[in-house]
């Protein structure tokens, strides 16, 4: 796997896991703003988080599958991971 | 689920990943070090990361996953998450 930065704009295994954010949302039906403030995150990052766009911290991860009501093992699943 | 700061001490979701990560590694029979050379992870980082006591980015989680050999979605499984 190469060396990335903490900041990072293209990485498949993020797009992947931001993808499979972005479905499950919208499989529950919220929106993108919804997710952010039900898991306590900043609107402006959740969006780079769907779009794979940023390292997301472990936790975040965690309080995106709390919100989605999920797992990290079913969400990583569904990514392909 | 409770607000933390980036630097995290306890938190028992952060702990059940570093405790499955330990579990993999001593299954597959390498040492910390080994891993964390592995995973092109520090080795004092590494050894917070499986105590649970750094909010671990999501691309260091998967660096670990593949030195382990090992998908997210199974590690996360068996950290209960």
């Amino acid at each position: 796997m190469p060396r990335v930065s903490s900041k990072v704009d293209i990485n498949g295994e993020l797009v992947a896991l931001g993808a499979a954010i972005r479905l499950h949302r919208k499989g529950i039906g919220i929106s993108q703003e919804e997710l952010a403030d039900l898991a306590s995150i900043d609107r402006s990052h959740m969006g780079k988080i769907e779009r794979g766009e940023r390292n997301v911290s472990l936790l975040n991860v965690l309080r995106i599958v709390h919100a989605l009501d999920t797992t990290l093992a079913k969400l990583s699943n569904s990514a392909g991971l």
